[in-house]
């Protein structure tokens, strides 16, 4: 429990009303009760206020007068709201010892107030950054490291040979640097290609659960820093990860495609492989990308979700398309040859 | 080994013919010999009565016309079959004890008969139902459940704060609990919302292999009871499962998205955040559920797979569509004046 | 290090030039130093090798006009590049050892040169051949099987009845033999169906990080030798994949489906259930698999990515599509009775 007139001081955030509030946690608008401070993250959300209960609200200075009781002054409700959770931080906290049951090697070097929980296994050459945290169970190859601060979840697997920043955050069961998928077709089927490169990792990465981040075949796979990576998110082998990306869960990018900065990649997106993403690319759920994307802006592909049946008698003509398009164009000359002087369609690149 | 007749009676089904007759295993009509109980679990395959050779079969009633052996009759042998398959159970049996390279905090707390195998790291506040099993390197958050019964495969990993219900099984290296994807813009990249909910998963609620699903932001992300989620599933943060609904392989469901009860969503579907699906919705496989579905039924998107080269001419068509729809309208009008009396396409809101 | 000469013996191919150059390491034609060997693995390629500065290059014969330096000849120079990285393979040694923290069933069989990392559990009735490597934290569930000089690398988990044949690799946090996705509908939701199946696994098959293949109902779930999977990939139970087929990664093939031998799925590809693909059949990325493919060639499915407001109007026209097509054909049908001596369209099928 905390104070408004604490969180006001620790957010930075100018005070209205009372400083003596007693708040026990963060709630939506709808939910929040006396002990609770709220937020109105968008102007769309302001007739809400009429009915919450909120003992305080985060709001913009000129949407103060939609409410009637304390409040915080911010800009940016919504990121004043992301900076509030870390006041409430209800996660574990760490023990800065090593378990006896982790397995340490001698040849690894460890920084100060580093935890290693049981169970998990640091291997020789590897480097940990002071503050950091391995989880149980987790893995780090040979000489790899892990950067200060830095907190690697239960189940981790980090292979030889990779590299993660300071104050990166991997989840659960997440693997990086496993083999790329390179193989040469042979009589037999096919040769494996050695994955000789490794995996960097900036600073300040979050790296969902059950995501994979394969090492590259000769060069290095590389994330860089402040991107954001949802669960079971698959990056292939040398692919490029430019600053400040964030990917949703289940999105998969094929090897050796560099995606540039600040881009979004929502969820299920399939990028192919060889291909370059520019600045500020922003691609819709479940998007196949197939070739390269010069110009910033927003992509898609697809089609609608419908009524199954509906569905069904579009999609069978989707397969008819291209005879349309030239039923079509018939349609278009014999029209044309009738009526010579009507105005006909101009623009036609069918 | 057990004979038809035990069978019969663990099923509670009639019997009709032998009782003695030894049953080993069960098998498909297609591969079944004598010793072998197979079933019938649709009219559409009573042809193949005529040539199976099994021991012993599980028919509705009046379906063994078709069949001149011993049978087990059931208004619904799929589920007798189902049923079945539990007399001829596999898996390895529970050793019932806390193993000695298990790791259990001293502030946790298990009920009677519960397996804990070795690497398994359970921590404080926890608690474990009576005759539950804790698999082999499972890491067990502060302050979790795991309800009375379940079983939590090798490799899995639930964060601090999850609550398991009763009679539930987790597969191997699920992880359940870890941060949702919740991040404020701000000029660095991204401010992490630390994400202060948990996850609860009701009772006799099955979690495939690899399955990922995230804590709430403030709320708890919720999975009902009788839910089935088969592998590589993504749940994200404060999604709610109504409860007997199916959910298969690679699906990933989106932040906030509530479906309903009694839904099928099948493989590798994709369903956008903050979505309603009502009840009894069923989504085909790899289907982009782009918007909230009020009304029951079957709903697909997506085109047919075809040969490249026909599907080349089809997805280059389907960038010229609005185009050629325009073009058909011209074509309409100028139809429409050339002959002004002859029935025109009504109905036309394009 | 090594000489140009003993690579050219290692790998049984001419050498012209200079058999002493020292290379330390393998290249891209664009980085290569004069340490590195490279390689030409397309005649497009060979307009890179004016600025190339590499010690020396892996060529055809009659590319080597192109080439000033040292070079060795080879008819598929990316295969001699496959070839070329096992002399450089940086993995970490074996320990050839068990490890006082890995746990060994006594009723386990273990051959020579076996090497079990800290952590690993390892049940009664498992067999591990010679030369085989089981990481850390691996679970190697009751009677299964692990062939001769095969990789588990850590956080793998094997259910009981696994069999995995010689030479395989298996990456960090897979899962193999998780329970098939089978219940049946019931008055509570679903009944369980037991998996009594089990996994078996040929020779010299990779299987990717956190990739799942469940076991089967009655049968085996069945992958041949040489198959090769990349990471999260899914295969449900009692699939069958042919001998040479390779799977990319995020890929879902559904149960019971059939998939025949040098086939190639590209990434996240979804197969449906009780499909049969023919040998030698090829499906590009994303591609929705509804339906058998009786035929070799190469498959599509889907729609090219467009800037969104481009796609947004084509998508809506999509679910116009059959009302276009019979607007189509009243136009046509009117202009022939317009004019019924004019050369109609030929071939409507719609």
């Amino acid at each position: 429990m905390m104070t408004l007139g604490h969180i006001a001081e620790q957010l930075g955030l100018l005070l209205k009303g009372d400083a003596n509030v007693e708040i026990t946690a963060l709630a939506p608008l709808s939910q929040a009760t006396g002990q609770h401070l709220s937020f109105v993250a968008k102007a769309g959300s302001l007739s809400e206020l009429a009915d919450c209960r909120a003992g305080a609200v985060i709001v913009k200075g000129d949407w103060a007068e939609h409410w009637t009781g304390s409040y915080l002054v911010s800009d940016n409700p919504y990121l004043a709201y992301a900076k509030a959770t870390h006041l409430f931080d209800n996660r574990p906290t760490l023990s800065q010892k090593i378990h006896e049951r982790a397995l340490i090697s001698p040849h690894a070097t460890l920084g100060s107030d580093v935890t290693v929980d049981a169970g998990a296994v640091v291997e020789a050459g590897v480097t940990i950054g002071e503050g950091a945290w391995i989880g149980a169970n987790v893995y780090v190859g040979q000489d790899s490291h892990i950067g200060a601060h830095s907190r690697v979840y239960p189940g981790t697997v980090l292979y030889h040979g990779v590299r993660v920043g300071h104050h990166c955050t991997v989840h659960a069961n997440a693997v990086i640097g496993a083999d790329g998928f390179g193989f040469a077709p042979c009589a037999d089927g096919w040769t494996k290609i050695v994955q000789l490169g490794g995996v960097r990792i900036g600073n300040w990465v979050e790296i969902g659960a059950g995501t994979t981040i394969d090492r590259g075949a000769l060069n290095d796979t590389v994330v860089d820093d402040n991107v954001i990576l949802d669960d079971q998110v698959h990056i292939a082998h040398n692919v490029h990860i430019g600053a400040r990306t964030g990917i949703a869960a289940c999105t998969g990018v094929a090897g050796s495609t560099v995606i540039g900065q600040d881009c979004t990649l929502a969820g299920m997106v399939g990028v192919g492989d060889h291909l370059t993403l520019a600045d500020n690319v922003h691609v819709n759920g479940q998007c196949r990308v197939s070739r390269s994307l010069t110009e910033p802006g927003l992509y898609a592909s697809g089609t609608a979700i419908q009524p199954y049946s509906k569905w069904s008698r579009s999609a069978v003509r989707f397969e008819q398309l291209d005879e349309m398009a030239k039923r079509l164009k018939t349609l278009e000359k014999q029209l044309g040859a009738l009526a010579p002087s009507s105005s006909r369609h101009r623009g036609d690149a069918s």
